[in-house]
């Protein structure tokens, strides 16, 4: 039985979606959602399921916020759309970009905004290139990320994160891009390695593959504060510290991607801040919105963005633009956001939130699939195991495709739970607006799903 | 005095709009739009504009549909978003993927969502990549596109686009990119050339392009039916005709970027179908949803898109996707574009008025400003020059600033009307609602425009 609104005939035939087996869905009907709730998303036969992921880290304000919508259609009724550019723009664009300088963990920060957080990524590296030409340092393009890492789907930002098969099974350039190892404390370490000794073997390793590119030639290094498609790994002691040391040894910036973790994730603001981060940019996406309308932003820092008013100097303007950048009704939506933070106090939830959060993780240690969490504010990863396996140390192959993670994933969906498997684990992020009892209810709906995957699994 | 909604008390120093100087930014607030009427939009002063350009080509039914506003409202109050992804999407992606399956002028059609005209153009060379790779055609990476071209903002659109400065200015990557002649008829010809050795001398020079880079390298050209950044040039007679035989004699695709004149510019859905092109996949956004919300799509040839059920069947997955493709909302919009479409007649609506809009055009050419037009659809540019300057036969370098175009755009805005100054011409594409009468008020404000230049040039 269809819930309102849900029609069962559509095909499906003809739908080329994302991260999707695509024979599967060519003969198998998707699952398809109609109503949200809260933390709570509801399918079309009326079926509910809580959204452990905000739907990819983005619905941070859960699904039903009447609020949100209320910003939206009060915009649409104004004017829907004006697009941001040519010296013109919307009185939401203004105020949103002051207010999101005022908040950005850069100084005196100039803002630009993008549709996704792709685009922000993509246009930062371009940006990067056009300010080095115009400031004298052409030869300063190549870029530095993180293996395991995502920074979009973009063919540039693709390029950057992703592990070594999506590059070839994309045929992604190359040309520009040098990736270091990512920061996987404890599994990434070596035998015998202790946490000082890891960080120093990577900022070493950082150091080196500078000097090999020729510090010249090299930008900046992008990264996220943690590593989401690595499989959710907050950064060890001292890793920021040491990486931003050898950065700075040599003019390169640092650029920090906070499209997951911005905007209440960590419990600051910005993980930039948990984490004591100096960014010279930040971009940001997802949370800005709470998903509501797409929208991105590049907070750019006053020596990367004096660059392109050389530019622009040089020119007689910056021939870059985009027509759903700062997209009007997105604005109105992102300004209720902030306004949302503030009257409801988001922060000082999440903050209060976290301890249970976490308890709720560590409780789930005793189920004979789990073998360890990570957690960094209201984020967390069980790492799952087949116990009739042997012991992967190894969950740096981000891209990773079934095993016991989707098999309970799967049976998190029977369940009632939407869960990420990623790299040998769950990732988590739920709506930061989720309450005590909703945790618990969502711990288990996940114990639930472990004890029917472990049932299923034939003896060993 | 400002209007309901408008604050003018915000900064704007932080703000970094696109296609804008960044120093006068700095000092000089832009012009702050706050509501739409039709086709006008009425700044923050209450004062009114003609939107002559559908703000980025992309208004099409206007600034203030009641439908489409409505549209979205409701899907923010069942479901505000869900990422299509991961073998889930929700009931408006998947009646939106079947409607446009079925009206795309791609024979069979596979429906891969984006989020703006930038991705959807960067999504097609990533997947062609992908699908050559599984296809067992790796090397066929290369892209043609025309000089003075636009595809997008990203960094492998951009490096489509643009002109050699576009490329100096970003450093854009060059490798993987073939650019060939714009078919800018007549001002393109060489002394003598008529439009058939114009165009066959094009043909010759894609031939020539193709058998250097080596065929076998070549996997694909992409070409806007009417190349508008370079001044709005319908094709000439035969153009793609030919073209398209030297492509099919390579085995190298037809990607047509529709995202400026698909839904409705033309007078048929597509410009494909008005001009008889046979593309292998095509790429649209903007009118898709009238631009109320951020939506782009991928139309995808059978045999183009089984590559990448090749790929998903070697890996498992497709592992390519992202968050506010198919965003729900836009979705909804896009699917009351459409029923809008139908019970309106756009299309018809668009067929009547071209007459009006060519006369409009023409009617203009006395002006001393006015040495020539160009036509296609409801589209159209005034070929504009300074009559005390030697005429410039040469206006492929889409991306020049100032001059006398620059001028009249100024004066546009004084008598309420905005126009695209592009390579020497003011480039127009009304939204397709625009009446007859509101045709001839447009064409009174232009006419004002001109004039008031004209009286405030110094005399020669």
């Amino acid at each position: 039985m269809l819930i309102d609104g849900a029609d069962g005939n559509y095909r499906n035939d003809n739908l080329l979606l994302g991260f999707s087996d695509l024979r599967r869905l060519r003969s198998e009907r998707p699952l398809v959602f109609a109503k949200g709730r809260g933390i709570f998303v509801v399918d079309e036969n009326g079926k509910d399921y809580i959204e452990a992921v905000s739907s990819f880290y983005c619905a941070a304000l859960g699904f039903s916020d009447e609020e949100l919508a209320d910003a939206a259609m009060r915009q649409l009724r104004a004017l829907p759309m004006y697009p941001s550019a040519i010296h013109r723009t919307t009185a939401p664009v203004m105020e949103l970009s002051e207010r999101l300088a005022a908040i950005a963990p850069v100084r005196n920060a100039r803002v630009h905004f993008a549709v996704t957080g792709s685009e922000a990524n993509d246009h930062l590296v371009k940006f990067m290139w056009y300010g080095n030409g115009f400031a004298g340092e052409p030869r300063r393009r190549k870029i530095i990320s993180r293996k395991a890492s995502y920074h979009g789907s973009t063919i540039a930002t693709a390029a950057l994160g992703g592990g070594r098969d999506l590059h070839d099974s994309f045929a992604l350039p190359m040309q520009d891009y040098l990736v270091i190892g990512h920061p996987g404390w404890p599994d990434a370490a070596e035998p015998g390695e202790d946490e000082t000794a890891f960080t120093d073997r990577l900022a070493a390793e950082l150091d080196r593959v500078i000097q090999e590119a020729g510090p010249e030639t090299v930008g900046g290094l992008i990264a996220e504060p943690v590593s989401v498609s690595s499989g959710m790994y907050p950064p060890p002691a001292g890793y920021f510290e040491k990486i931003t040391t050898v950065l700075r040894r040599y003019g390169i910036r640092l650029f920090v991607d906070e499209v997951v973790t911005g905007f209440g994730r960590s419990g600051e603001m910005w993980a930039s801040q948990a984490m004591g981060l100096e960014p010279d940019c930040v971009t940001c996406a997802k949370g800005i919105s709470g998903a509501y309308m797409p929208i991105a932003a590049l907070l750019l820092g006053e020596e990367f963005a004096g660059r392109l008013d050389r530019g622009s100097d040089a020119k007689g303007w910056f021939a870059h633009g985009a027509t759903h950048a700062a997209h009007t009704v997105s604005a109105a939506v992102a300004l209720k956001v902030l306004d949302i933070f503030d009257e409801r106090d988001v922060l000082g939830h999440v903050r209060r939130i976290i301890p249970h959060w976490n308890a709720a993780l560590d409780g789930l240690l005793d189920h004979p699939l789990v073998t360890g969490n990570r957690k960094f504010g209201l984020m967390g990863a069980l790492k799952v195991a087949d116990p009739r396996e042997a012991p992967d140390g190894n969950a740096a192959a981000s891209l990773q495709v079934g095993g016991i993670a989707k098999a309970i994933y799967e049976a998190g969906l029977e369940a009632g739970i939407i869960v990420r498997p990623l790299a040998g684990c769950l990732v988590m992020a739920p709506p930061l607006i989720i309450t005590e009892a909703e945790i618990g209810e969502l711990a288990r709906r996940l114990r639930l799903a472990l004890d029917r995957t472990l049932a299923a699994l034939p003896a060993a």
